[in-house]
């Protein structure tokens, strides 16, 4: 262990019997200040420095793997002994293959290009000024999601690459998980020469170390939350800090008159039971009243174990195939789940008023054979992707070709969509002239 | 006038009598659905349509340029009658020449290449999927500014070449003037066969219209805030909406050891004195202690009217020229007016201690004969613009080659530095296949 986890720790005993918000703001300005700092030697790091970074990271967490796991157990036991379900349990769990999975991420991010320095735009003016405009890193990025430690170790590399310092709020039930992770990367970044600072937690600071980040408006430069609808939400109500909203998908696919049941029953039977508890998958199906693939499509989500909720016009479409009733709320629920809400819309114009009024700007897509219809559907449709007889699985930084993700933004304000290395970095205007002044 | 403005006076009619914030969110909700409905024509309008809808706005702001001026003419009085600074005043006055100006800024706007529809990225992929991420317009942008009834026209124009609707917030002592534009404006995008919702104004509903649109989150997709610190402070601490911050500079230029007076003194009389009121001029001067340049630099500046508010050893420095003793807020202050604050600093880390310490991350220049520190400055120093011998004066949308500017963004997402059309845009992916599902 380096001096820099124990320092860790002393902070974590001067902490002791305080819980008090003004406590936790000081001591995650504290932790900010100490990440900027860091940051400033990460923004002049070479890739070949990171990547070696990175490349430590991975090497630490498979000669480690059997303590990391041994935490990890622990936290397991203590969700458990709290009735935990099985499903949260299952994404807290770390086990050989995923750490596996853990080392690979970080191998592949080592082999990615790096954004910083990447020039924008530039030329030299007309009176001989230089112009530049390159990518540099935020700064300070703030991360907060639930109880999953591989997020510790992916954001951690993400941010890393990108050239960016991170404070990490991981969720008390992953808490020893998170800090033979956090103790590990740490220590990793020393043997290299990077600064340990680049990486820590306010999870000593449990809810309070959360709420101070959202607060530390200057000092974290974007947050990023990481998890289910109410996390996202309330870190977007509350934050002063700007807010990257990631991953709600109230996923469209509409299944125009023309197109046919050969195309169409892939597509859906992937977009809704490839994946179904990730933001991409398929949530509602919105069928041409005349569509002829209708009735095939329906049957054949049923044979794949897809509750259909439906609508009274697509009950009698379905025919022999079984529905459920959808009620109102239907039109709005993310599944993610082997259930799939099912409307009847007139026309193009019907489904996309229907998209307008439900959807959450994350993927829709449109199966036809009709040009004009695909063209308008592009066009008219506001969202991160808009797909054209494709699943909309491929809503996904590394289908896209982005490598590395950070997750899917479904904001309009510097990012949309997939989110890779470049989207966490922003950019600095560089002007070089020999004594220019402006006329 | 259109039956779009009579419905704006029907509107105002109807809010009489009652200013409750209630009503106020109503009626800006309504305004933002209408605006939202007008930007989905937008969305789709080709480059020529709306450059003909700006000509249109040019061609009437000329032709009713007495009507406009008269009613600017009732602003200026009642401002008169409440004691109104002259200041203030003048930035509110509307002449011919000033109108020529905003006629020329909208038919310079036509010139300019839409951002919108252009491929920001785009490849096939290896299994034949067609991906591009295109610009498209945000959708509903909202500007809250003070009594300048140009930044009517200019937002207008900016929100419609780059395919927005806007709702305007536009103060109250420039309502005559405002109302006057908007009319016009509408009117003219009628002409052309566009939607005169796609610009509408809050005014009706005064402080509260503007609390309403803070608070339209889902609605509004981006708040622009134009003007005085305390507008924009209360903007940024106050929406939901996500804001773009623009406009506060305290901007820095350290002379460096090496620099001759025969270039730093053009410089700083330059970035000093040519329009000392804009957020790109310089308000903090360092000095390398051993600058030889300093003492004649600080002369000139002194001959120029510009009052130097130095510190001890600046003092020193100054020799014979009269200076003020600096106190503590000298070096967060932003005058704004013939002004300037200087500090001796005992190197170039000891000048960057001080940018990091002061700045609002606006610009920064270094005057300087040595590349070493040139390059050190542009790496380290962390604001939207870096500049390296020559005026600060040249961060500016239509200085850097971007066009027209929408103001310049000291935050780090989504914009940074001058912000052009493309910067009032998002993307979307659009992801064509032949019936691809993911494996």
């Amino acid at each position: 262990m380096s001096q820099n986890t124990d320092a860790a720790h002393t902070l974590t005993d001067s902490a002791e019997g305080s819980s008090a918000v003004a406590d936790a703001a000081t001591a995650v300005s504290r932790l900010a200040q100490k990440a900027r700092a860091a940051s400033r030697v990460l923004a002049r790091a070479d890739r070949n420095w990171k990547d070696r970074g990175l490349l430590a990271i991975a090497a630490s967490l498979d000669a480690n793997r059997a303590a990391v796991i041994k935490a990890n157990a622990k936290d397991l036991e203590a969700g458990r002994a709290k009735g935990t379900t099985e499903a949260l349990l299952d994404r807290l769990k770390l086990t050989d293959e995923r750490v596996d999975g853990l080392i690979s991420a970080l191998q592949e991010l080592a082999g990615l290009p790096d954004p910083v320095g990447t020039v924008l735009r530039g030329q030299t003016l007309p009176n001989g000024l230089r112009l530049r405009q390159i990518y540099v890193p935020m700064g300070v990025i703030g991360a907060i999601y639930e109880a999953r430690p591989n997020v510790t170790v992916d954001i951690a590399g993400l941010a890393l690459k990108s050239g960016n310092a991170v404070l990490l709020r991981g969720g008390s039930a992953a808490s020893h998980s998170n800090l033979a992770l956090l103790a590990l990367i740490r220590d990793a970044l020393e043997s290299v020469g990077l600064p340990a600072d680049a990486v820590a937690s306010v999870d000593d600071w449990g809810r309070d170390g959360a709420d101070a980040m959202m607060g530390a408006r200057g000092e974290i430069d974007v947050l990023i939350p990481r998890g289910g609808r109410e996390l996202i939400q309330r870190v977007v109500s509350t934050a002063s800090v700007p807010v990257i909203e990631t991953g709600e998908g109230n996923v469209h696919i509409y299944l125009d008159e023309s197109a046919s049941a050969k195309m169409a029953v892939p597509i859906l039977l992937n977009a809704k039971t490839q994946r179904p508890s990730v933001c991409n998958t398929v949530e509602t199906l919105l069928l041409h009243a005349n569509a002829t693939a209708a009735t095939e499509v329906l049957a054949a989500l049923h044979r794949a174990g897809v509750r259909l909720h439906v609508d009274a016009r697509a009950k009698a479409m379905a025919g022999q195939t079984p529905t459920i009733d959808a009620v109102e709320s239907d039109w709005d629920t993310e599944y993610m789940d082997l259930d799939l809400s099912v409307a009847v819309v007139d026309d193009l114009d019907g489904a996309m008023r229907h998209i307008r009024a439900h959807s959450t700007g994350h993927t829709e897509a449109i199966l036809t054979n009709d040009l004009a219809h695909a063209e308008r559907f592009i066009a008219e449709v506001d969202s991160a992707a808009v797909i054209v007889n494709a699943s909309t699985r491929f809503t996904d930084g590394g289908q896209l070709g982005l490598g590395a993700e950070v997750g899917i933004s479904t904001q309009k304000m510097h990012a949309r969509g997939p989110m890779g290395l470049r989207e966490l970095t922003t950019t600095k205007w560089i002007v070089q002239g020999d004594g220019h002044v402006r006329s």
